[in-house]
């Protein structure tokens, strides 16, 4: 049990308070900027009103696109209201990519394969989006300079568009940002979203959850090295891509993606008529990226035809629906502070053994209605 | 999402109304007696009281062990509160055995297994208590004709007591019936718990957080046939045994058991310090049982030395009063009359793209509140 509960930031009635004072770039600028306006406002500078930011989106406004981005991204209860206004009138716009999730083990590249394959698409007339979910840059206070300089060539392709990880908060407030942040680029004309995981969260269930494609890329190697492989990541993938195959490495890239179908075939495949395949690759000669945009393109085909596609979109929504629901049940459960107060007695006459778990979650819920 | 949620029955709190008149075998029938006092009761008619259930559990009388397992299972309030305080009593004398989880996938020979295992134990001293898991019960009415010709052999001998799965109710209720009815069993010195996952449910996960080790019994077979494992189950287990490792079947039990080696080696162990290996066995001709019995007594060692076994209840403990009481708030959100009411229609809402997710969950949240 994650003790670590706190408040969900999308829903900060009598709670917000803590994030209302929070800057938040861009935006509380405007805000002063209004509070004066006797000063005249430069049209960059202008306070945006919800048909500014929906039009801006829908025409691809790269400047408008961001600050509505930054708006989705805010804590303060006004830009989250206004947020939500916007989102509204964007929703019919939205749903038409497709949305990969690309995930795995530090030092397998995924950096380089994005800016490599993210490149490829770009210049084949596609409109690229990568988002990144990286809930520890809460703690590390984000990495925007790493973010940046990590795919430089993808993010001077006038096709492609990067927005490092939402950065603060709670991995739920992560969550939001980033799938309304999708919803944004859908809107915005973006056809290929892709979602990255970044940092060591155990953010690879929360990006599965929102994408229809989820691509795990891995290393060469034998059993040894892949044993510390996270518990069920395997089982997330509709595809394992092995990288670095080139050079003096090609052979045993080629070994490992033998070793990975043998596990898969022991899988249950994540996705209804899909069976999941190993592959090899290379971001730095370029070999496989082709195959694995072919093999992202069938897949759409294949579940779209059998309505798998459609049927996952509908359940990651009113699944993400109910997880906020929850998410804001359990936390007005722990932040009570009565509760907060008797928590850790509680759990101490448990672990003694004087009083039986169910006694003791009768007693929690008491002192919850109670007060 | 499940939508199927109902009031948990551990906290009938304004919500048990509907079990409060559920026969309860056994108890209801002692109600009724002791409605009419002017009739002399005979003593195994009379009416227990906590100490009748607590001392009667520690001298290991097996109808009055009966009777407080069927105590625990009622979902009648005023039992369920008697039910608490035997446990309460009873609490200072659990923890003392060792809880073995057992499944695997239908037709693996689960029963037999446990039969030959379970008798082996029996005859070199220990006390054996085998329990089952089946939430699928509360569909089927249960299986009680079942399980009592299951394991004839076992059943009849008196080091072993055999307990047929709680019928009726959740998932969370038959979790709670199990946990409290091995307590029990713990009290009244049975040393050796076998949990067993009867059913086809998504049980697995419950059993493992309730036992100290969690065993899998496979069948042989290439890797087409064993495709269908369900996801994730491997990677709770803390050891594999191939069953029917006999006659003709030997070879392709080895073969089995080396395939699951590869396997294994690739999944992260469940329990810390522990490598899970795969095994054979025969519960036809007892091969095996004995090292089964030994890897469970090594594992124990092991564990206790590190400190990983002490941990690993204290925590399962915890987890389960947590378990309980987000159950339970749960419930409260999705039995309150308004969103029943509502639901559906934000569903569809959502679905169609007219409303985001995050605006449909506040909403929501605030007709809970509200109402």
């Amino acid at each position: 049990m994650d003790n670590n509960k706190i408040k969900p930031e999308w829903f900060p009635e009598g709670g917000g308070s803590e994030y209302a004072s929070r800057v938040v770039k861009g935006i509380s600028t405007d805000e002063k900027q209004a509070k004066a306006p006797t000063v005249p406002l430069s049209p960059r500078r202008r306070r945006l009103n919800v048909s500014d930011y929906v039009e801006g989106v829908l025409s691809r406004n790269r400047t408008v696109i961001g600050q509505a981005i930054t708006l989705v991204e805010s804590n303060h209860p006004a830009h989250m209201e206004l947020a939500q206004q916007v989102l509204k009138e964007l929703l019919p716009y939205t749903g038409k990519s497709i949305r990969i999730g690309i995930s795995g083990v530090p030092g397998a590249g995924k950096s380089t394969l994005i800016e490599t394959f993210g490149t490829m698409l770009c210049n084949q007339g596609n409109q690229v989006a990568v988002l990144a979910v990286d809930p520890s840059s809460s703690i590390t206070g984000g990495s925007i300079l790493g973010d940046k300089t990590r795919m430089e060539l993808l993010s001077r392709n006038p096709n492609a568009f990067i927005r490092p990880s939402a950065t603060g908060g709670t991995l739920g407030g992560v969550n939001r940002k980033t799938r309304e942040t999708m919803l944004i680029c859908e809107a915005a004309g973006y056809d290929v979203i892709i979602v990255e995981t970044v940092g060591v969260g155990q953010n690879e269930v929360t990006v599965r959850s929102m994408v229809d494609f989820f691509l795990l890329i891995m290393l060469t190697g034998g059993g040894d090295e892949l044993q510390g492989i996270k518990k069920g990541i395997m089982e997330l993938a509709d595809a394992i891509f092995v990288n670095k195959a080139d050079g003096e490495n090609k052979q045993r890239a080629l070994a490992a993606k033998t070793e990975f179908n043998r596990i898969l075939h022991f899988l249950q495949p994540i996705t209804g008529g899909w069976a999941p395949k190993a592959y090899t690759c290379s971001a730095f000669t370029g070999e496989g990226m082709a195959e694995m945009w072919q093999l992202i393109n069938d897949f759409k085909e294949k579940t779209t035809v059998s309505g798998v596609f459609g049927r996952r979109r509908q359940k990651q929504t009113l699944d993400w629906m109910y997880t906020m629901v929850e998410d804001y049940l359990r936390s007005s459960f722990y932040n009570k502070s009565e509760i907060k107060r008797t928590l850790p007695g509680i759990e101490t006459v448990v672990i003694n053994g004087e009083v039986s778990a169910t006694m003791a979650a009768k007693q929690l819920l008491k002192t919850y209605n109670d007060h």
